[in-house]
């Protein structure tokens, strides 16, 4: 099969299709998503080496649970043991021998096929189509943040990013109830969130006063987000920290303990909320499509990210 | 009066005793305590320059309101408004337009007199003596952590630190009904620890397993306590920052992400509580007293803190 392989570059190349084994289901990708850890793959993040990829919808074409063949599915990324402290205490997302697609040691979804345990697929509601469906990833991670704190109705809250998971993040608390602010430097991103009527501000604009929102949500993808995200919290208040990459943050601490500011790492989240969310229509997903590519252009699809004004750049397989 | 002051250098000067302002009361140091803070402001920590030292132990001497006169004091630090956002959300220890003794704008305890307003002072009962009243403040601020936070009886917490602060963030956690692992590299500090029934262990040690505390205060006062912290804490734990140093730390932010870990700022916390402790005799603070200088060997006492194994240092008016 086709598949774009990382091996140090990032190249388009034939592999051997992925062989089915017991419990697992192989998949034919329909669409796949390229994320921002896709983006810090390539520059070391992880050190994972092979086919990256961890957003997509595809169809079961083989697996020994019949029902499952034809259908079609969304995954669940981590692939876990089942049996270890973690996951026997349900926080399997956690599990500390587990693989990560296209991130830990498992191939992801950049490629004509991929596996995955019939335990992490979710099958997708026939009213939400592929355009949207390939964004349940991204989407349960920024519904994660509300399992892991309360978000009480009226919050005021920033979301500094207007990125593919930034404007996803604004969504969903504004779907909470939060009075939403996006941050951004794009003109033209916080444009797409002036039209699902969300309130903008430019993150050099003077219109941002220090010490002033009580839940700030990181979602630029750089280090330097930090900083600014410490400087608008306000004592006590929150600062979710959702950007993975591979450079170590540095940051005055010493802010962090006299403005006794919570730090709340947030990652992956339930597959089933993101459908649901989908299903129901509240998150608005294909405007944050850019350009789709054929997986052949895939080299291609990576450099157009640097576009200004890009979001989500998808791989479609023919 | 003799102070000690704080230049860009340390020493012993001859200055101005304070004047008494409205609201305010002129107190007679009797004991105060050299704390973590007051090291890294002679490293540059805040711009300070003046008369250092926070933690005290006093009597007033001359206030408009005469009943407080001639009584034994300690004094909450921040200098506050009282009228802006955060005081009048009663979190007036984080004003915006703060003074905070001995650390922003405001003259320290190093000195034979120190100035509070009435406001900020708390009557040491009978009960407790000099020498543990003088550890009002730093027991405060470990006691803060269980405002921030609910920390369950049988919570399995770590304290990385076994130094002044943390060795009263042990206790305080123990008296909650915390299951408390005190992490030093001193085996003279981790001896207090274990005389007082907590269990220690080397932080360099075989027995600690990383991913294996719920719960973990950072109180080691250096940027690499962090990163030790982080290893050890397990996938949607909570480190506590206790410690606020000059540098800047980094670390892998990648890492809070991944594994969910919450970090909590904590900082002052209150008086009424800690003296209650103190009063109770909940907590030990005698045994952590290495030694007292008078106050004019006030230089001498700050390189005795060099000195291994070596916990409180008092300085004494006589």
């Amino acid at each position: 099969m086709k598949a774009l392989c990382f091996d140090g570059q990032l190249s388009l190349q034939e592999v051997p299709t992925p062989r089915l084994t017991p419990g697992s289901a192989l998949i034919r990708v329909i669409l796949a998503g390229i994320c921002g850890t896709d983006r810090e793959i390539l520059k070391g993040y992880s050190g994972f080496r092979g086919i990256p990829g961890h957003e997509f919808v595809g169809e079961v074409v083989e697996c020994d649970a019949r029902e499952w063949v034809g259908k079609r599915v969304v995954g669940e990324i981590n692939i876990t043991c089942g049996s270890c402290e973690w996951c026997r205490r349900s926080l399997s997302r956690h599990c500390s021998y587990r693989t990560v697609m296209g991130i830990i040691h498992h191939q992801g979804a950049f490629a004509e096929f991929v596996t995955l345990p019939v335990r992490n697929l979710h099958e997708v509601p026939a009213s939400v189509p592929n355009e949207a469906a390939v964004f349940t990833e991204p989407l349960a991670a920024a519904a994660e943040i509300l399992e892991q704190m309360p978000v009480p109705s009226g919050t005021k809250a920033a979301v500094l990013g207007a990125g593919r998971l930034g404007l996803l993040v604004a969504q969903v608390l504004r779907n909470a109830g939060a009075q939403v602010t996006v941050i951004g430097r794009s003109a033209g991103k916080l444009d797409v969130a002036r039209s699902w009527g969300l309130t903008t501000a430019r993150a050099d604009g003077p219109e941002l006063r220090p010490r002033s929102f009580p839940l700030l949500v990181e979602a630029t993808g750089s280090p330097e987000g930090l900083e600014t995200a410490l400087r608008l919290v306000e004592p006590r208040g929150t600062v979710v920290m959702k950007s993975t990459f591979h450079q170590p943050a540095h940051f005055d601490t010493a802010k962090v303990v006299v403005d006794e500011i919570t730090l709340l790492g947030s990652r992956c989240g339930g597959f089933q909320t993101a459908l649901g969310l989908l299903k129901e229509g509240a998150v608005q997903v294909q405007p944050l499509i850019s350009k789709i590519f054929p997986l052949e252009e895939g080299v291609e699809a990576f450099a157009f990210l640097d576009k200004p004004d890009c979001l989500k750049v998808l791989l479609a397989n023919q």
